[in-house]
């Protein structure tokens, strides 16, 4: 195996093109917010990333996977390239880039931080993840907390002194959020006074937290110098369900009101999960409140807790898509550098045992392999970065009605960009493997580690099924709707520009049959909805979920192979061979992909009822 | 996580509805060959393995995950359990339970012993690897020895004092055999004279092997006196390409004419292969003749190397399938146990968060993961007996035309034998994880190892995409297109029966039209073949493999579902619901997996050129 830091795990010329020639971000900077940046500015944001990400995240990728975080008694042993990458990456100021000035914030798009983040993705998804949860973790203060918890918390979170956590799931409790056991007790009814040790009035009202929560990524280490817990509870009295769960500010050392720490909050490591991948990422159980003494400090409103999740999800989930895109990038680049150098077999039509063997991307079934995984990642990548996108143009948005459309479409799309490649991407890494055929099962290669990291995406952050039941028992029915019909009315709009140019009408005419039929399955459903049938309604819901996460990719495909048709004619050196690989990739995908719809959408639309049928005794 | 030896990894009662009442084995011991057997008998042999396989293999399934062999200098270090537990598989008789009383076997059904090994391999796959291989290595000396071979090395090999391997790939040639290297040598043309120490001119013609064998399982160990490596290598002189391999006995340790031990034959273990999964079979790099004085023996013929190997292919690819399938089914039954007991979300119509939680295998999308596994492992089930019934029928056949008839079936079968639960069972065990959440993710919790293990298959034992050129390239084509043939008219015959039975029927019909559309597909393919253009022909092998596959899978499940409907009226106590089970997972295929051929015809019917026309500078 090639040294670590010579695997490709940037395909830098697609992530430009994503950016500035699919997505346009250049154009933001007409907003004022982005007003100080242009490509220049943004290339070397880039730059900097791939660096940082290939020679201090990828270095140590392997060795983080086989050594993973050991918990001694008192505290968590992780190896100390983590720590070392992971200062790079705070140095460099990507954890607040994204934030205003005000914030020590670089006022960057967030569409291109995301596009620079594939590249800490690729390298070292496990180490990246201590960051990357703290920025979603200090995004949620910032948005809901008050002035002093941002001072006291977000503040050294964004200055990399502090990381995060978010604690959702509980051991019996792991998608029922409804179910949630944590509970939160206003200090001023508990033994101890509100002047208590420990509890800082400052802060807002403080609670004696007590319960345990499951899954925490990155829940104990000694990276830095504090965590931050961000702990969904129930406050004694609160409506049952979720509209009873709160939001608090839980941290693993007291912050005084000078910024110094203090002793420990009450919150104990119970245990470290083992997981197949992703192990450089500390996964924990942590117990809060043993001894009667964990303060956190309630975030906002009381009971509005999963609504401010819910308002961070779609970033989170957008998180999500791209890790597993950026897995999948690295398995297809490895795969294909191997296809073009290992020599093996002869076409099959050459009798001739005595001629040379060929490179494997010679034969069809190994390019299939190739050109599939081609396929899903940067159709995947475009999905994500289209997605991000919208959250750049939401946040600067002028118009009022604007901001409430392209919300409402991102709403739309994110069960799609968490669900999709997280799917496919996965089996794009199952098919890298299948390219290297035995040394892709050794460990020799990173491909098995790519397979077994990216086997976590179809699960956290809302399984595949949650993400099937958000799209179509949420997000179809809301507002009427509206927001289904924006969706199939934006694909439309692409259509129509496609069918403009000679090389994509084809396709245009294609995705205009797919996006008829799937809106035709859809309304042979929605009956089910409305008159009660709701179990029927979402049986197939996971199907749907997949049926149209293959329609926006096919869109995007779509979208890509209209850039390439128009720059191709005057495209010199590798740009020639690069838009023809994009023409390519959409013509597999149209020719390979596409007609999976023949087989989901008759199923869904006739609301298939053989698994509500079956019984458990028959298994 | 439950004791290790308490894991629901058999399903007994499957296994006897394989046996007894889908494919009739009873209706084996009217010939004489297996006529001292009863049923009393072959349930004995089940039970035995059933106990063995849980109490001696099961039991240290994860230990050897976790501690895989260790090379120390001289020796692989394994650990004691894998010695233990095959001790006991060789004491119950397995090793030879097939083999005529003549060589000390039981003269049991082949079918029958694959049924039992099914038990051994969802228990421990890695461990009963190396009595598998040492079965398929012994009766291939069976099959082309000498008699003074048979006595020497296949002998001991039943006893299991001897171990075996199979040494095709070489570093440079995995799938491509034609670019083996390894020479073999005529003793007498070497430096030695062939009354050289070491050289026993009563075991046949004697060659001095030099060359490096990759991915040799078993390759080396101490767990037998001596191991016995089957070896492709080419005769100084012979043809290029496969027609100038031939086969050689190479033993680690000489064998003296009254069957002690001699010294050390010259093959050295280069290096273990450290796999993703299957962790307890060593898996290694050996070199034959470093010290030019590794002695081998000619099997048969000069430069029929290949061909013996096929011959014994059929065999080795059922036991692929069947292997892949036991994972299915191990990870089947555990997430099934965990549905049942795991409380967690409501019904989507059920409002009140103060309800009770369900267990979840009420949730639709729950149920649908787990009737997918269950059809794909209870299909890949029927499917790889049905063939081995072919072996017992073919090797038992008085008539020279039925045995060339079934031996024709057997072949065609055979691609979708080794691939179809190679893949569909990998996909069952990706979602025996999803069932269990973060959960199935940990190494706490056996699917995960279960996953690991099974990505193997689709690689070894000729890859997915060479079983696609088998299938499309060599079966479809052969003695005029009589396999292809037998195998539709085989189909439909089953399909003339399902039609006379009301619960069938509407599955008869789907099957009709679906066999009928493979048909007109494949037609529509031929003419390429015929008129040479092969790489075009064969472009779409893969997934013709995958629809055939599937084909083959809703034929097995029309089978079955006969049976159940017939069995039905009259059942009591709990195969009630097993025959309902039956049914809704026919249902289940039928309704969901069976319209994928809607997908994948059209593109091979049109003989979509894509991934040919896709160069490799695009990527």
């Amino acid at each position: 195996m090639a040294a670590e830091n010579s695997l490709p795990t940037v395909n830098r010329r697609d992530l430009d093109f994503q950016l500035f020639e699919h997505l346009e971000i250049g154009s933001l900077t007409a907003r004022p917010y982005f007003a100080d940046h242009d490509r220049a500015t943004m290339t070397a944001a880039l730059d900097t990333a791939q660096a940082i990400a290939v020679q201090h995240f990828q270095t140590h990728n392997r060795k983080a996977d086989l050594n993973e975080p050991q918990f001694h008694g008192q505290t968590v042993h992780i190896i100390p390239e983590v720590r070392a990458a992971l200062d790079q990456f705070v140095n460099a100021g990507f954890m607040a880039a994204h934030r205003s000035y005000d914030e020590g914030g670089q006022q960057l798009p967030w569409t291109l931080l995301q596009a620079a983040f594939t590249c800490f993705n690729a390298a070292n998804i496990g180490s990246i993840g201590y960051a990357f949860l703290t920025i979603g973790a200090a995004n949620m203060i910032a948005a809901f907390g008050s002035p002093e918890q941002k001072k006291r918390f977000m503040q050294p979170m964004f200055e990399g002194r502090f990381f995060g956590t978010m604690c959702l799931s509980e051991p019996q409790a792991g998608s029922g959020l409804a179910d949630i056991r944590t509970r939160a007790t206003p200090v001023s009814n508990s033994p101890a006074s509100s002047n208590a040790p420990g509890v800082d009035g400052s802060l807002g009202s403080a609670y004696r937290i007590s319960g345990s929560k499951m899954w925490i990524s990155a829940g104990e280490h000694e990276l830095t110098e504090n965590i931050v817990h961000m702990v969904l509870a129930r406050i004694a009295g609160a409506p049952a369900g979720v509209k009873g769960i709160s939001l608090f500010i839980v941290p693993k050392r007291r912050v005084e009101a000078d910024g110094s720490l203090g002793p420990r909050n009450d919150v104990q490591l119970m245990g470290l999960n083992h997981k197949m991948g992703f192990r450089g990422t500390t996964n924990t159980l942590l117990s809060f409140g043993e001894q009667g003494d964990c303060i956190g400090y309630l975030v906002g409103e009381p009971h509005r807790g999963l609504d401010y999740m819910f308002h961070m999800m779609n970033e989170a989930r957008i998180g999500v898509g791209l890790g597993a895109t950026s897995l999948g990038l690295a398995g297809y680049l490895y795969s294909l550098d191997y296809a073009k150098q290992r020599p093996q077999g002869r076409a099959p039509d050459n009798k001739d045992p005595a001629s040379k063997p060929l490179p494997i991307i010679q034969h069809a079934d190994i390019r299939r392999l190739l050109l599939s995984q081609k396929a899903a990642v940067e159709g995947a990548l475009a999905l994500c970065l289209y997605a991000a996108s919208l959250v750049d143009r939401i946040h600067t948005a002028e118009d009022e009605g604007e901001k409430k459309r392209l919300s409402l479409l991102l709403d739309m799309l994110t069960p799609m960009v968490k669900s999709w490649p997280s799917e496919f991407c996965l089996e794009a890494n199952k098919q890298a493997i299948q390219v290297l055929g035995g040394y892709g099962y050794t460990r020799d290669y990173p491909v098995e580690q790519y397979y077994r990291d990216n086997r976590l995406n179809p699960i956290h952050e809302g399984t595949h099924g949650i993400q099937g039941i958000d799209l179509l028992g949420r997000k179809m029915l809301m507002q009427g709707g509206a927001g289904a019909r924006l969706l199939f009315e934006t694909i439309a709009a692409d259509i129509l520009r496609a069918r403009g140019l000679p090389d994509c009408a084809a396709w245009a005419e294609e995705l205009d049959g797919a996006l008829a039929r799937m809106m035709t399955a859809t309304a042979a459903m929605l009956p089910a909805a409305k008159d009660g049938r709701i179990s029927l309604y979402l049986a197939n819901a996971t199907l749907y979920l997949d049926a149209m996460g293959h329609l926006a990719i096919a869109w995007m495909w779509l979208r890509q192979a209209m850039v390439a048709a128009r720059r191709l004619p005057d495209a010199t050196g590798d740009d020639v061979a690069f838009y023809r690989g994009k023409l390519a990739a959409a013509r597999y995908f149209y020719a390979y992909e596409l007609g999976r719809l023949d087989h989901w959408l008759p199923l869904l639309a006739r609301l298939e009822p053989a698994t509500l049928e079956m019984q458990a005794a028959w298994f």
